[in-house]
């Protein structure tokens, strides 16, 4: 059996946490008005109406009335989907019955909500059997409230060492006829209380990176046909920040993120689409220098390179704290090493379309060649590279295209915003890849 | 049910070994008495009488002999744990009857020891099955000498990659109720014989830093409310790289390291603890850079940032090579992103006490303000940043200060030098707090 | 009972693919003749004619005739281990039965060629369940053709999330009596399929670094008494970055690596091997640099460090962008945790038997010296390290010595490129250690 995602879609980019109710306002439910009111690139793919912690522990009662009452109204016109979070905790029974009691009144087909709530997060699991009791509560949920087994999805926050070890043994379990795990839809890591449970300590308080529990997350999520999406990031005015950690996190397969704002909902929609256009970068000392386009030439600012010609038409080159005497051959060689080109969406779509008409012509491999001229110091340099596409490159390459193509068909409120972003003929044809 | 720690001691900074019998010496227990003797920040939180690697094999049963002395002569004033490490090894039946017999003679009542042994260490586990032939023998040990059944605590040593699986099963087998896995205690990284267990290499010869190792240790005893210890860290003249190594593991929530004298024990009793005085850093290259505090001032000294005013008040910043021309708030915002400030123990305890009367008083977030001013290249700037405090800050904050009191609870013997370190009224208060 | 490997070899460096048919030639096998031919350093330690990816799909049904054709011509003067790889796919029967046809022709002794083959290479394997349908296939190819039972081996490409947790559980399914598992050989990772099937993306299309699954393939290998083996390094040009990688690769614990052409053969035949001359580095900014050596000194000869003797006596060192003012004794002192020895092979055999010889006088430890002049600026400094030689020592040097031993029994085709890199005295002498 093919490993299969239950769900319509394909990939989440982010995920967007609203109190359900903030004590001291005239309306206590207006964040939750105002986010089911986002639309375009601040609306997020899902929307999480917070029941937890975004919500005052003595506000969750109203925050279930906000819930229903706002959903039933905005959810029919809310372009993401709509996956409350509640109250949730392996070692506590009475915080896990209140959770099971807030399902049941969410999604009591009297308050006109529950045809448009996707599903529940569940946070602070533990073990797979503690999952297995929110997964009941829910078919129970669904039993008394008259809708079919298995149609509320079940995300989880995993913030406890348990809960990263639960993961290795998801795909075994959900085959499994005494549960409805098949309803399991996001990983989501939690790592400010997964940080508590692990009783890590940085000197300044800042989280620590977890890079292997983002490995454990992301790979757990593809073995079970689940989405990866990582915890908060509590810097908000931190841009730069948020964007590395995202190039970070899809580099392990981590697709989704948190977003605390609107704000973050735009960079984090748009951060996994490829970039309008092409860039080409230098790598140095570990890290990527973008280089500047003037006047078809790709120009490099910074220190820590110089390049100069010799009279003799040497050239003399220092980079990485290392000075190296070239021709001009070994020079190219050495430039083209360190260079690297960042492809944009009308590159990728051109390449795979080319790879397509190869195939169809019965060739298995073509190259793609890229050239430019850098411009460092002000000596020029020419730089050209074939990269060979066969079937895997081509494979590869479909992730940022599947991406595309999913937010696409989901998301009709960004269609405007994407096709100023990208030319509508591009669109057009990145939609008709791979068909 | 809660994940439990079913032991004394919450966390435990320093596992200090010493060879059991030196041969040429005229007292064989030489080392063994000197360890003994250890008070204060000298002595370890569990100090390990080394039957194994650290005594020569000709030199055991002699060995046997000296703990049993020892122990029974000065147990009763160690002011630590006492845990005797024997042979084992999950490839060897006799090594593992040596084992045993070792624990047997040690444990003997008649000896007069076993009141002051809390358990033993068990290096060169493999399998979780080969972890409960130990179990079996220290409840065979315990039933023999009519000591309670799981009194005797168990560590282990990871040292093999079965072993590294074997703490992925270690929560779902200790409730079982044909062993006594509950008496686990401590799980101990060993990366030497790991590392030929691994057949890794270095070029010159050093450990590789095994990374994932440490996080799935950590996590092992997260999920099975055990405590992580890291190996053994040879180079005793590098106090700098033993910090850095301590602070990593901190950062995976791996609190315990294995020391190889009194001056390691002291610095690794000390480091977990949060420091006397607050400082500044600059994040710069990726490397935090403390900063000098000169007349109120935080001064930056270094090459990596310089910082001037232009004629028209505006200001021209180079930073990771990068050169940036800022108007003042700009400048403001950009330092205050390479800013972080360490908390002293009065500001984690102050932060904490103000928290926890907000909550009383019914308010579940509040902003705690840390501001100074930076002096770069005789360029003072005034930058000050807000911190939202909740609940799960507040928890996260707990864990150096659960640390620092599990500490002063068990070890009166540290109650002068911790006094001395922080002032009394601190320590009061941070005994007080989450009561 | 012990882990132990099932197989001859016990260290495996080169993983060689070759296409088995390639369309538009005369001679469609041109490619695997000419792989038949390597020798000496230019032939790996495994030879995969490549029925699957390298191979396009409408020339596999001639590819395993050729394979037939050139293995029984040429396999028995080949100086490596011959193992196909055939197709397979956990998510498609049709190609799981494709796979068993392939072979089952290739291991038919008619063709002449199986007499020569030692094994398999399974690609895409998913759960354990998946690569016991393959192992049962080889089962009843090896009876349908009158072979011995688990005479083939097995190796497995890790190309996907639910493999690389397969391989947790392989030691505990490795015993069992239902299947042959015993017959596995090789974990190989497969880099570009893991990619897509975790839907991993970076900026550039370069293939993500998965430390973490390098990790677990060598934690699997090493639980299971297998080979580890990283996948295809793409840049073949780029021979500094496939050396980097294989000298992180051996400090997981993975020594085998794949090899696309001869020239990256010879790469990776003799990167895991001693060196033949010691150097010494200098640890700058996390960057081992090597000294290059001058009429006996070590010269240092870059921009991150440097050094001056003041008038009175002192020295002014800066480096990693600090400035220290020291005294003789303190600036040796620091060099010294800057500088690092990498031994030639003559080193560790002269380390190793003068351990051997003092184990047996009866001494557990011995310390060796290395010693050198550094010389910075012109400034000259002696420098000299004790180093403590035990067991543990000991048996962690033996693993370079180990697969110096391997390579030298299997490999008689290298032995005159070995012998011209060592003396042929310190190959006798690395030969005669451990006996």
């Amino acid at each position: 059996m093919t490993t299969q995602r239950q769900y319509q879609r394909q990939f989440v980019r982010t995920f967007f946490t609203s109190p359900t109710a903030v004590e001291g306002e005239d309306d206590s439910a207006k964040m939750l008005r105002s986010a089911a009111k986002l639309r375009g690139m601040q609306a997020p793919d899902t929307w999480i109406p917070d029941n937890e912690d975004a919500t005052a522990p003595s506000m969750r009662d109203e925050g279930v009335e906000n819930i229903v009452e706002v959903v039933a109204e905005h959810g029919a016109d809310f372009p993401g989907e709509i996956h409350p979070r509640v109250v949730w905790h392996r070692d506590s029974p009475s915080t896990r019955y209140e959770g099971f009691q807030q399902m049941l009144r969410i999604a009591d087909p009297e308050g006109g909500a529950v045809e448009y709530i996707d599903g529940f997060v569940i946070p602070e699991v533990g073990d797979l059997d503690d999952w297995k009791k929110a997964d009941e509560f829910l078919t129970i949920v669904e039993t008394e409230h008259g809708l079919k087994e298995g149609s509320l999805s079940m995300s989880v926050i995993i913030e406890s060492g348990e809960a990263e070890l639960a993961m290795s043994d998801l795909r075994a379990e959900m085959g499994k006829p005494s549960n409805n795990l098949e309803r399991l839809f996001l990983l989501v890591d939690g790592e400010v209380d997964y940080t508590k449970d692990m009783r890590a300590m940085t000197p300044t308080g800042e989280l620590p990176p977890w890079p292997e529990l983002r490995h454990n997350t992301s790979r757990g999520a593809s073995a079970a046909g689940l989405i990866a999406v990582d915890g908060p990031y509590d810097d908000i005015r931190d841009v730069e920040g948020y964007r590395d950690r995202m190039r970070e996190n899809r580099a392990k397969g981590m697709t989704g993120i948190w977003a605390l704002t609107p704000g973050q909902v735009v960079e984090a929609n748009t951060a996994p689409l490829p970039p309008e256009s092409g860039s080409w970068n230098l790598e140095i000392d570990g890290t990527a220098v973008e280089l500047s386009e003037e006047d078809g030439l790709q120009v490099y600012r910074g220190d820590d390179l110089s390049l100069t010609e010799t009279s003799d038409g040497e050239y003399h080159l220092t980079v990485d704290g290392e000075a190296h005497d070239l021709d001009e051959d070994e020079l190219r060689e050495k430039l083209l090493d360190l260079a690297a080109y960042v492809p944009s969406m009308t590159d990728i779509v051109d390449s795979m379309a080319e790879f397509e008409a190869a195939k169809d012509a019965g060739r298995g491999a073509i190259a793609m060649t890229q050239s430019t001229t850098l411009s460092i110091d002000g000596v020029e340099v020419d730089i050209e590279r074939d990269r060979m596409w066969d079937e895997a490159t081509y494979q590869a390459a479909q992730t940022p295209i599947a991406l595309f193509q999913d937010v696409y068909e989901h998301r009709p409120d960004q269609h405007e915003e994407l096709e100023e972003m990208y030319d509508t003929d591009v669109v057009e044809r990145a939609m008709a890849l791979g068909d």
